[in-house]
């Protein structure tokens, strides 16, 4: 859990790094959706590391959403092209996605909240 | 997702303001699982409502965590007996959970991130 | 306080509204530093609201800080001119900011921390 | 500021984690007003950091709320008396409480936002 940890930290500063970066950069690297992939990378990585730090029981949860949110926004910075700065964030952004796959990815072979199902499918549409 | 947006934003006020009791009241309800399950529930709701706020393509996945912690917050809510608060949040908790569960189930039907799980399975345990 | 974790809550939710928005528009809407104080902006009033929520005792340096924040968001989004979205931002960060004020200005009339001010002073530059 | 930075995610870990022991020694760590410490402490120290990650124009005022936070919250641990862990979280946020102060100080030597002061001025009581 230590290395998720250190992997969620990690992740969320280089993606702040990088989101300042492309802001000054403008152009492609300023588009709204790459923008918007940083900034949910960031806030997830975040949220995610203080579940672990917390010592929380649902950390698997915060840990598998992180793993897909890293995971997309490692594919939007690797098509930047050939730009040191995007790379690098693609590569941490692809090893906190590992990581967080580990510890979160459990999660899908269990059938979750059987009530809240019930009750959320029961809802008006 | 404006319903799903105000229910994460007014679970997040009401677990931080319970927080705030329960630290006051001390004894069971000062309890570490019940604090830290409060903590976790304020924080996936405030980050799943800021995906939602942002436009997010990947809100499902913030919603799917958010349902389970809210879920599981109600729950410890609910056993601390006839409390107006801690009645009072768990209606809210179960009600946030099922609004997410509808934004966020559909994430469980699908087959996620295969490459990351490839990585992950591959990685030294 | 109340009236003022109520504003807080308003205009975080309102400059990440904002800030989808202005991302969408692109052009004049989408410069760094217009993004960035919106960022800003959304970050220190869901700090300032919670340190209220929590019953810190610290809550006036948070509003004084978000005070300021939200003063200086409310002039860039002022200056975008005739927008009803940005006129609607602007007018919320000026109603949170003079509500942060009321909390938080008595910081200003103390002298504040005089020990790290002394530390600080000794750090080499 | 590169120091400030990481002083700030450091100390924002270990709040975090001295949280997570507090909780789970019960007794005197685990009274109300240290714990709100420590979860105001290490919000703190994230907004802050994000702010100058972000390259805000503004971080000088959330360095300086976080200087205030870090100092107070390092008295409440350095009063636990002999403990390794308390021990280590007062020495990190003294020194995340100098190196924000050096960053933030210079805000009050200013007179901000005139115009906030007098329209809170005019606020009902």
């Amino acid at each position: 859990m230590r290395q998720c940890i250190e992997a969620c930290l990690a992740c969320h500063r280089i993606c702040m790094e990088t989101l300042t970066y492309c802001l000054g950069m403008g152009g492609k690297y300023a588009e709204a959706r790459h923008l918007r992939l940083l900034m949910d990378c960031a806030e997830i990585c975040q949220t995610s590391a203080n579940f672990m730090l917390r010592g929380s029981e649902l950390h698997s949860r915060t840990c598998f959403a992180c793993s897909e949110v890293c995971g997309r926004c490692a594919e939007s910075c690797a098509q930047m092209g050939e730009d040191v700065v995007m790379n690098a964030c693609a590569d941490m952004c692809t090893q906190c996605s590992d990581l967080c796959w580990k510890m979160g990815g459990g999660v899908m072979s269990q059938t979750p909240n059987p009530e809240a199902a019930q009750r959320a499918a029961d809802l008006p549409a």
